[in-house]
């Protein structure tokens, strides 16, 4: 298939810029009192184009897919784990379900290659079944999927965002083994030494993480030729990340805000930058996890985390837990009353 | 007036903290991967007594007072923006405002000694008058109060939180000075040099800093046989601060959350910790603000803050800020499934 990405052009614009600053000096606070909450603020007026931003339909987009490399031992988890938490996810009892319900957040659940046949149930409410394989190949033994999968699963995710509501796109997935790709990803496309780029994912001991980062360095050499974006993708997998990518771009051209959960999402995340350099002014990175490839992936975005929680869990859980800020630096911005309007009296000079 | 403070007891129950982190570490996720939400919800259980906590009617407490060491020039506002921002509270135009309207707060505006008559424009919706006097006497010149004034706004605290439903205390102050009152507190309590107690507040120059610096050490030393929780408050003052003092120890009694936001929130719960020691295992600290005396406020309390988002607003913005992670940390005890009940399978040993 032919593969038309989205064109995302900058959104700087000196000029909206300088009114949210503006409006946020006047409220009535201190000079910058609200922290890195006026910043949030600024960033959020100028993804939505706005002096006066605000949500609608928020969606929480968690991408489910399967790695072959998962056979070698690089989880602590078995694979049959992807599918059943998807079913947890779509019964309600995964975080990332609380999480949404708490906050409001729509939440899609994506099979973008899972081992697992979810339509012999038939159809679920919240799944989609956008599938390419049941699960990628062996990535030790080649290319995770071919570049036609790996087109198929970006286009997937562009599609799928065309057809979700609101303004607001948060990130989440599974897949028991993903850690995996996305330390790949990361050391292939931001040059990092594969071993800082490596950690226990859900819960590797010291034992099993050193055997994993032994693995991951064949699998890079293996795959040394994969240098630009979509061959490093192809190579490493996997289909949810893939999905994701597709799904980054969209919501990046249409200006949607991008809410960037952990390790595996900022993969993905880096991939579309890599494929479109003004992607990440559309992003707000959530938080940063204990997963401690993570902050060398938010540098390399040039993206500073909201919450530090040592969070570990993926599943869009962080980009749920950071999302009333978000909304509450939209509502500074809306509902907050200037010291004019307010009749209080300005700092002595 | 005689003044008889709450019973503090201990709530450190080993069978319930055990049974609480069985059931965080059989959700679905793996081994501690909600990181710091984990210790979040152990603690909150503990707290409120259940295995499956769940708030009931929060409630923001805003206590306003003026200094009279205001007059001296701590403060970059003048001390109007007392009374003005008292106001804005009640119109729904301050940062608290916007905030606890965002997530269902309760907001309770107190004038524990404004320089300013509100009773001429009528009753208001959401303001009490618990008023000392207008404005505490110079810390510099004598104590900023008599013990009878400060015995009177502790017991003001404690009837008033009597008064108020629910199972949280969100903290929230207003008062011109009165970082210079909380500095003054943390020196003196917790024995720390005052320099590194004394912080910029609403915005002072480096110069402004310098003078505050000086002046406070005089303050400090002329009030140097205010050696007990009792008379140092007294002597530095806030009528603020001891009323927030009163509403923390009898919210520790009853055993509701204690929200604690700033640096001002901060030093009430301090002087309460020191009259009844038990109160901090009530108490979570909602962030870490930029005014530097907070982390060792913090430290001395032994509480973690959630957030660090260079806030240095008061108010209980703060802890608005960070409820929602609180209701969250509830909700995964309430909610989450167990790897049993939801079949997914546990790791491979």
């Amino acid at each position: 298939m032919t593969l038309e990405l989205p064109v995302v052009e900058s959104i700087d614009d000196a000029a909206l810029a300088a009114r949210l600053q503006h409006l946020l000096d006047h409220k009535t606070k201190p000079l910058g009192a609200l922290g890195r909450l006026e910043a949030l603020g600024l960033r959020l007026g100028l993804i939505l184009g706005s002096e006066a931003p605000a949500f609608s339909a928020p969606q929480m987009l968690v991408c489910a897919g399967d790695h072959g490399l998962a056979a070698r031992g690089v989880s602590a988890y078995p694979s049959d784990v992807t599918w059943q938490m998807v079913e947890n996810f779509l019964d309600g009892g995964a975080a990332v379900s609380v999480l949404a319900r708490q906050h409001g957040l729509a939440l899609t659940v994506v099979d973008c290659g899972v081992r697992h046949d979810f339509a012999l149930a038939g159809p679920r409410e919240g799944l989609r079944i956008l599938k390419i394989a049941p699960g990628t190949a062996d990535a030790s033994a080649g290319p995770a999927m071919s570049i036609a999968q790996c087109r198929e699963a970006i286009a997937n995710g562009m599609a799928l965002v065309r057809e979700l509501p609101g303004n607001a796109l948060l990130l989440g997935e599974m897949g028991i083994g993903n850690t995996s790709a996305a330390s790949l990803l990361l050391a292939r496309l931001a040059g990092q030494d594969i071993d800082a780029c490596t950690g226990s994912g859900t819960g590797l001991d010291a034992a099993g993480l050193a055997r994993k980062r032994g693995l991951l360095r064949e699998v890079l050499a293996l795959h040394a030729d994969a240098g630009t974006p979509l061959t490093a993708l192809a190579a490493f997998g996997g289909f949810e990340i893939a999905t994701l990518v597709g799904a980054v771009l969209q919501a990046a051209e249409e200006r949607r805000v991008i809410v960037v959960d952990g390790f595996i999402a900022s993969a993905a995340v880096l991939v579309a930058q890599a494929l479109r350099p003004h992607v990440a002014q559309r992003c707000v990175a959530a938080h940063e996890s204990a997963e401690p490839g993570h902050r060398l992936l938010l540098e390399a975005l040039g993206l500073e985390p909201l919450l530090k929680l040592d969070l570990r869990l993926g599943e869009g859980s962080g980009a749920a837990l950071a999302w009333p800020l978000l909304d509450s630096a939209c509502r500074i911005l809306r509902e907050m009353a200037s010291f004019e309007s307010a009749g209080v009296s300005q700092r002595e000079t």
